[in-house]
């Protein structure tokens, strides 16, 4: 099934470079797909005539334990067999150039997920550690020949550099903290309970970490965006309505949604495209339009290629998906983008909906996020050797303005539950997570469940089971975390001492299933206690005189 | 770490086969420990010289799914390190001839798992797929050679060949239906779970079926011991009542107790045994003494050699590791044995005693098995296509002379429970099990968790959940039986339509999590329904007049 070196140079004698060009100087990586109904035409009929090495199987089978975990074939193979293969190069190069230390879920296109500890190490991510999910290539555009191009349902369509965009006098810039989150956070757990959607585009196995049992979580953290008025000169966005307003005139009356296109292309069942999505007029007013950002900076640095440079949109509160990278046009139209990212994926079904009878219409489509949280540390299956207390840590978001109130620990898989003392968490703001925690009195030992939930400023709260909210497309895993760990509780004596055995012996109590080569207990001992406490025997006195002889057979 | 063919052949000068000798002819593969404390020492001392092969890890990682699952290469070391090496190879030799078509969950010591096919074909098992759960070698015992010795708290100690138990003059027989099981049953729910202890004789992933997802339990049947009063000729067994009252004249009164000595050499710690297990004199005169046999054929013919030949004890209702294999010595004893299986091993443990406190005396050890069931088919995660109900099969069984009174099945995780119909379930006996078959009601879709349960005829029933008799041995999986179904309703209209979609188009539906490469819906329908219900796009008529143009920037 490998596609290998079949390359195909031309198509019907049209050389495939010529079909499918990069026509803009210094857009490289970027063709247009969405204005050119007969170049789709070409590429669905070259897609046609081939087969494509199927997703890998990884929801019915172990996870493998590679780094990149998931080897993206098929998305590889759809760029080379339209003449993209440089697309695929470069789109690795700079994986290894800007996220060299992440966990690679797919390779192509790419998908990281931020290794446990430095999504804890900070309120604020590094942006080398932001995890990325695209669903294309990525493309390399020089800033100076960009130009933002904005029109469908406008009063006046009009094209920006970025020098136009980033001149405050036309466009005051805003600062906000946001947290941007995909659907597929913690997607590892609805997998392992029932296996679902196994997309083209692989539904990435997203945990709270990736790597097997290991998985950390990964809100993608685009923070402190500092406007032209602060002290610093960093200039790094501007809010779309603003935009909208100034350089456009308004929108015409009937326009109620704005398209969002990215020069990344995007494959769907035989089709090509770019990225497109929408969001709703309303949002983009939202807040004095705060709620809906262009972008060029993270945290005081050019936007990453890989995150979308020389802009991308940020809007807040809602799926990840809809903050297109690589933005390239905005389109004001009448009803959301048919674009298959918007009408065909994201969308949250009922459990009985799947293979069997999933449909476009018969899911929702997922905008604002609902309230989640993980436990970051300890992770799951950890042996945890502890003094009757247990500290966990882990973040905490909700999505659509609302912001986490409390978040709750509970030791014993959902019956007591913990509040996590407000100065123990970081502060609060109306798009981005907080984090947070929690010491919690544990005395008991062996196995046992420690979960998580958060309530938010609406009172809103998480689903108490994976079960209670898995859905076919495997999105919004936002049940109670849980995970499982192994107590041992040095203030019991009889651990105690089995500790102090280990420690004398010089062997280690991990892991767990791994035996000692010594008895467990003395021999005279144990029958001192059998003697003493005859019950595991049988009860004592009624075995008496149980002689066969005076018995009839 | 490989043992390989680092064989010694002498200790200090002695040859191995002189220290550890096969000293009685036509008893090959049988060493007598017991009786040899010298010998034994000098066993101790040789396998303290060397290092062996730890066990496999299987709980933190997958199972392989090789067959054999597990190798069982510290066990070999054992043997060969006391040049016991022909014992391996008989015993493999063995495993080839007598049960060549099991699930091989452990090469050596032989565990065997009946597939899930012939558990279901009778209410008999064939001695072909009866399980295996052996804790040594299997040793070739002649059985003109062979004597059973009876001895310890007796009034006359004895010695018996077949041919005097065979003498239904002397020793009247007795007919009687049994399962035996393994407590190891159903013990793959357990690891998933979590993880317990990897003892050096494996903790074997019993299922009911074992090869990764697809597991069958697996109660050992040993039926139909008709008796020398029969119409028939065979002459399966006696009790073991009978046995002590008349060729010892019953019991002195000190004797509570009876230990089971076993030729196959065991392992624990360092040291070396023979098998050795005991039962309360209780037990044994318990409703006649029926409850305890001596047994020379299953089934009506020969015992296999993997299953003891030329004799094993048969104990009703408790667990399978009582009925001792290749049982060449019977003792009288006051209290119970001090063997490695019956003091150390088989032990229930409360669910927050571990590696870090486990001990002999802090367990109490599995005599009565509870009542507990399974679902053989559908097997868990299998997709099926329905008219509106399914049908599932299985096995419920409970120890300690109870009987399996109700079956109960669950559509719906535990909440809503269907009865079996008495006409569906296989007669009734005292030490058996029952099979039963159920067709249940379910209009649901997609994923669905079935469980199953058994109230037997002391009312009681079985735990609910895995987690509530979770312990770290990893014995007695006797909670609700529960499987993942993926339900595809033909009854609904919309599945139905797929699915003759996929008919039409040759596309297999499974494994669901392979896409196709269709689109879901025509587009047409899918706006046509979005402007219908455009619920799933915000309020309608609230979204009008959102021109930005009016709005304060």
């Amino acid at each position: 099934m490998s596609f290998g070196t079949m390359t195909m140079a031309a198509f019907e004698g049209v050389p495939l470079s010529q079909l499918f060009p990069e026509e803009k100087l210094g857009w490289n990586g970027y063709v247009e797909w969405e204005d050119k109904p007969d170049r789709k035409e070409i590429a669905r009929r070259i897609l046609a005539t081939k087969e494509f090495t199927p997703s890998p199987e990884f929801q019915l089978e172990p996870l493998p334990k590679t780094n990149p975990v998931l080897i993206g074939y098929r998305w590889k193979e759809y760029h080379e067999a339209l003449g993209l293969q440089r697309i695929v190069d470069f789109s690795w190069e700079t994986v290894q150039k800007e996220k060299p230390d992440m966990i690679h879920l797919l390779d192509f296109p790419y998908n990281g997920e931020t290794p446990r500890k430095p999504l804890m190490e900070g309120k604020i991510t590094d942006n080398k550690y932001h995890f990325v999910r695209n669903h294309g290539g990525i493309p390399d555009i020089d800033e100076d020949a960009f130009e933002l191009e904005i029109g469908g349902l406008v009063n006046t369509p009009v094209k920006l550099t970025m020098k136009d965009l980033k001149d405050a006098s036309r466009f005051p810039q805003k600062e906000v903290t946001v947290t941007l989150q995909c659907s597929g956070t913690r997607r590892i757990e609805q997998i392992q309970e029932y296996p679902g959607e196994g997309d083209e585009l692989i539904q990435a196995p997203w945990g709270e970490g990736a790597m097997y049992a290991l998985h950390t979580s990964h809100p993608e953290h685009i923070a402190d965006m500092h406007t032209g008025v602060q002290w610093n000169s960093r200039l790094p966005g501007v809010t779309l309505k603003k935009v909208l307003k100034v350089a456009c005139g308004g929108l015409k009356s009937e326009a109620r949604h704005l398209e969002f296109l990215g020069a990344d292309t995007y494959f769907k069942k035989g089709n090509v495209f770019n990225y497109a999505v929408s969001v709703s007029s309303r949002k983009v007013r939202n807040q004095g339009g705060e709620e809906v950002l262009l972008a060029w900076e993270m945290n005081g640095k050019p936007l990453p290629k890989i995150h979308g440079f020389p802009l991308r949109v940020v809007v807040t509160g809602v799926i990840g998906a809809r903050s297109t990278k690589w933005l390239y046009k905005i389109n004001a139209i009448e009803e959301p983008s048919l674009g298959p990212v918007q009408s065909q994926e994201y969308l949250y079904y009922n459990i009985q909906i799947g293979k069997h009878n999933s449909k476009y219409s018969n899911g929702f489509s997922i905008q604002n996020m609902p309230v989640s949280s993980a436990i970051i540390f300890p992770q799951d299956k950890e042996v945890i050797i502890h003094d009757g207390h247990v500290e966990l840590s882990g973040w905490a978001y909700s999505g659509g303005g609302n912001w986490p109130e409390r978040v709750e620990v509970s030791p014993d898989g959902g019956h007591v539950w913990y509040a996590v003392d407000p100065a123990d968490m970081t502060e609060k703001h109306y798009h981005a997570w907080r984090l947070w925690k929690i010491s919690v009195p544990v005395n008991a030992e062996g196995w046992i469940e420690f979960c998580a939930r958060t309530w938010d400023s609406s009172c809103n709260t998480e689903p108490t089971f994976v079960r209670s909210a898995w859905n076919w497309d495997l999105h919004v895993t936002s049940s109670c975390h849980r995970i499982k760990l192994y107590s041992i509780n040095r203030t019991k004596p009889e651990t105690k001492a089995r500790l102090e055995q280990y420690a004398a012996r010089g062997e280690s109590m991990t892991p767990i299933t791994k035996t000692t080569k010594y008895g467990l207990e003395n021999m005279d001992e144990y029958l001192a206690k059998m003697r003493t406490f005859p019950g595991s025997r049988g009860p004592r006195t009624e075995c008496l005189g149980s002689s066969l002889g005076g018995d009839a057979a």
